[in-house]
């Protein structure tokens, strides 16, 4: 068996899918839960997704081999402070978290000599769903997981949570912190933060009755992830936000190119644009064919 | 049986998917197809979509019931003139067009006499797909198709074209023409450029295999329409060049306020558009849930 005590903090959709996947591989003999909601968690605890939980994090992370982190983003500082007098001599740590330069940061300010058994982690997975009962132990099945360790990182300790990872049929695979926020910024808090803005912006239209009730499925898949946890994406927002605003830059020099091309009635560069967007659409639709990747 | 001959202008996803509707519960006798592509017309003539197809417009047309216009907008003024002197005396033409605006345009400077038995259409349904390959009769079951007739429609004309519609399972709704390009500019012509400019975009920058690489379900949602037709598109943002512009002007100012919100650390102002935008959007998928719709 992989794990002994693992202790969830933060028993949503990431965490509780976590372990789900590692007690239905019985690769964990015992979960502790712990959150800021206690019916979230009585409710894990029904879902058999935990074993038991404590409003003490000291007691939830007392003798525990692995803790993950899997709370928004703003919280981890106050938490890695609130867990460290408690903490075995040979945990190891890791989190869930959509930004790492924020993370890590928080963590070379708490965890002192326990930095180098702190794994960044990041699985590119999850759903517009939150919390415990959107879990389900296949979330990562086929996904990948960025783990960004750091120069101090312990080798033993990444090569568990790979193991961990690994158990729950994702890819591990490894980027440096600040390409991780890079290429995150423009594949997932980019469209996130387009996608709450179109709502919104739909939202506040007069006839919005009658928007909403003319929409169809390319609408409501673009728009899907408009109905993500509003905290969570604020904390990722603050979090990636050098990196948020230079990608948000870069497309709106795009969107600007779109809009000439319409407002001048420039028929060439407009179907260059969208033929050129295609092309690459068609292609991520091929490699992720290929990759045989369940849609998530 | 609803109609003896229909004539299909243009073969392909929606032209199709109403062929082969039509044709699955009986309500037509013969369909002969009329396009650019002569590959994509045999294709159509194999696939039992059409029974056979011309080049020549004329012999398309003549004693059909029932014409259907399911090309790219730029071609409908072209092709009404070119239908025009073989039309018989009782035709009804009707269209699939996403922008009506510019449709009844090209209609009333081309089909004089003709004209009220012409019932601009838009049956709001369709994939990313393209071509007679990619219909289906099921394309349209539980979907709303917006007819906006012109004052002078003949009644008789409507009834014929909603009932065909409702063979194939859609609710026919009316909107006017203004009313329906300003709301389909909201929620189906922003979304495709955003989306195109989001793609287009990624493609742009340094890393792009990586950033693709990394891109999970979100991005994948968010983007699937910009595999759409750039042709079909590219005539779509022109057609309703005016209302789109509009409704892009008003989506820059609350992209801004979203972009000042993180830039200026305004937490409260971040969460407060997030949380709206994420009660708009549940109700969204609510109400299409109660509408027991099919995914499109």
């Amino acid at each position: 068996m992989l794990i002994n005590k693992l202790a969830i903090i933060g028993v949503g959709l990431i965490g509780g899918s976590l372990a789900r996947a590692l007690r239905s591989k019985k690769e964990c003999e015992k979960v502790v839960g712990f959150g800021r909601s206690r019916d979230n968690l009585k409710k894990a605890v029904e879902l058999n997704v935990i074993d038991e939980f404590s409003e003490d994090i000291g007691r939830v992370v007392k003798n525990a081999d692995v803790i993950v982190l899997a709370t928004p983003l703003a919280s981890y500082e106050s938490l890695f402070e609130a867990m460290r007098d408690s903490l075995s001599n040979d945990v190891i740590i890791t989190d869930v978290g959509s930004v790492k330069g924020q993370v890590v940061e928080a963590a070379r300010k708490t965890l002192g000599d326990i930095l180098p058994r702190f794994v960044p982690g990041h699985p590119i997975a999850g759903t517009e769903q939150s919390g415990v009962g959107a879990s389900f132990a296949e979330l990562f099945d086929a996904h990948r997981v960025i783990l960004t360790p750091l120069p101090e990182t312990n080798v033993h300790a990444i090569n568990l949570i790979t193991q961990m990872w690994e158990v729950t049929g994702a890819e591990v695979v490894h980027l440096d912190v600040e390409h991780h926020d890079a290429v995150l910024a423009a594949t997932s808090h980019l469209p996130h933060l387009l996608a709450y803005s179109l709502v919104d912006c739909l939202a506040s239209m007069q006839d919005r009755s009658e928007i909403f009730k003319f929409a169809a499925g390319g609408f409501a898949d673009f728009s899907r992830i408009a109905s993500s946890h509003p905290q969570m994406w604020h904390d990722i927002c603050f979090s990636n936000r050098k990196q948020l605003l230079a990608t948000l830059e870069i497309f709106s020099e795009h969107l600007d190119e779109v809009k000439k091309a319409i407002e001048t009635e420039d028929s060439e560069a407009l179907l260059t644009i969208f033929t050129r967007a295609k092309q690459q659409r068609d292609q991520f639709t091929d490699q992720r064919t290929q990759r045989n990747d369940s849609p998530e």
